[in-house]
């Protein structure tokens, strides 16, 4: 396939995107493919996710953190399987906006987000969009034979967890959008949230261990653990009053008249990329002391039940939410 | 990440997606990943291109055989590296232009194609786009561990080969576009090929088998022999005078009052997706034999030369060829 954009390809390739290349599989970026040895023992697990400006970043969210976003959701979606990611397909449509200068800024973003991530380039292409800037990546990640995780295994009695805080996405997008009246220390902790998600690579090998099921929350947490429900054939019980806030969400929270319908809010908004899953309750201490060893706050939101779908719980009661899943278009 | 199209994403997928997924290892396109057990004794070549509407299609193309042009290509990149494919992952950008119906072409166009190559859906995502439609597919396939043909082994002695005919793409986005007065069934054939080119893959085992350097021609002869003689290190002579072409682009070209004009600019343009390679001379006849058992035809069009660079033979002299590379942008 012809992958020319006269303003650039060539400069683009040779000086940005090369140094991002895998040293050995990438072929130098100059073979249209991408060659990888099979790892015995191991799966391979793929994920695909794009961005549309305008639809999924803000027209003036910087390149770089666009990049790194890009990076990230699709990491997101491989550490909620367990799975360790290596390397990444990448096809890039530049838009008129998208001069030297904001592909320079795209690529310093990958390379920072690729050294700390652990993954290389292995190929893809970059063309001219008359578009929005938009851009496509693959994400590839190894587990060891069969221990990917699914959203299929919840078992009535598994009690339900999540990884770091809610609603920060959400929040974020209406703090980048200077929707929202806080402090400028938590604004930029939220817009930085929203531009840079963590994926929770960390905690991977304790969902391959440990989860029944688990999904990143992209969506939703309830949105998401109505997936989970769906593919198990279960019922959720989510606890609104239990979930878990960042310093700066609980700001926000804690100047709402209305407390559940703001919880509804944070656990009805997408964009967080933490890790929402089941587990069973004989596991829930090595569950705690392995979030302990890595730093990171885990919360259990509520549990598995007869029956179907996702059900909020608020004060005790079961609550109506409307399906507040993001919707992009 | 979200991936939300609210006018009918849940709808594209279950209806239109589902039944092109794989059947073990898209995980029933619900679950973020797609999970490939390893390959022992074989090597993953993986490509990934992407198609602008306006860029890489015309508007009026119907998206049927946009959907297969988007695999074909890609497949070509495959087949070019020897490799045999069992897969894709793909992102749809739809546009406003995008309805059901599009969409049902779309996805019955990838359908055809899939039986026909022997692929299945792996994952992806769906969003909508303010922009020009736009697609991008990532293409997955297996070779024997290390047998991937690379564009850097040509050597000095080896001959130069492609398969099937060159021009046809240029013609063929000619008559699409109404500019060449050709009778009605040429003109037909050569828009069949620009929508729907054929990648060699049943040539890819006589590829793996002899070929020292390969690449599929997509950017045009001249251009994909010289990112060979590039990577090799080499020198190409490429003789004009023998360019195979189809009876379509020799009813062109009969009109034509200057022929080497005419065959540089056959030479130059793109999207042929044929396989240009290089073979040592004692593979000739074991090549036209496989040629022969695959009926594909098969044209030894030049040789490797010391020193660098592509060099254009007609009636017996170098030319000056400019550099005539597609470029979309």
């Amino acid at each position: 396939m012809p992958a020319l954009d006269v303003a650039g390809e060539f400069e683009t390739i040779e000086r940005l995107l090369k140094p991002l290349a895998h040293p050995e599989w990438a072929r130098g970026l100059t073979d249209d493919v991408a060659v990888l040895p099979s790892r015995p023992g191991h799966d391979l697990i793929l994920t695909k996710d794009a961005m549309v400006e305008g639809v999924h970043f803000l027209p003036d969210d910087p390149l770089d953190t666009v990049a790194r976003k890009l990076l990230r959701v699709n990491l997101s979606d491989l550490a909620a399987k367990g799975a360790e990611p290596f390397g990444y397909l990448l096809s890039c449509f530049w838009s008129e906006r998208c001069g030297w200068p904001e592909r320079e800024a795209f690529a310093a973003g990958l390379a920072e987000d690729q050294a700390r991530f652990g993954v290389a380039l292995l190929g893809g292409d970059t063309v001219r969009t008359p578009g929005p800037a938009s851009f496509c990546l693959t994400a590839l990640g190894w587990a060891p034979t069969g221990a990917a995780v699914s959203r299929a295994g919840a078992q009535v009695g598994d009690l339900v967890f999540v990884t770091g805080a809610i609603g920060d996405g959400l929040l974020g997008l209406r703090a980048a959008r200077g929707e929202l009246s806080l402090d400028e220390v938590r604004i930029a902790a939220l817009v930085d949230h929203y531009r840079t998600p963590t994926p929770r690579l960390d905690f991977a090998p304790a969902i391959r261990e440990f989860a029944t099921a688990s999904v990143d929350v992209s969506d939703g947490l309830a949105a998401d653990l109505g997936h989970i429900a769906r593919a198990s054939g279960v019922g959720i019980a989510l606890n609104l009053n239990v979930l878990p806030l960042s310093a700066a969400a609980q700001a926000w929270f804690d100047d709402r008249v209305d407390a559940q319908l703001s919880l509804e809010d944070l656990a009805g908004g997408g964009d967080d990329y933490e890790i929402a899953f089941t587990a069973h309750p004989r596991h829930e201490d090595a569950l705690r002391r392995e979030a302990e060893k890595r730093l990171v706050r885990l919360t259990r939101v509520g549990e598995v039940t007869p029956g179907g779908g996702l059900t909020a719980i608020h004060d005790g009661q079961p609550v109506e939410m409307a399906r507040r899943g993001w919707t992009h278009g």
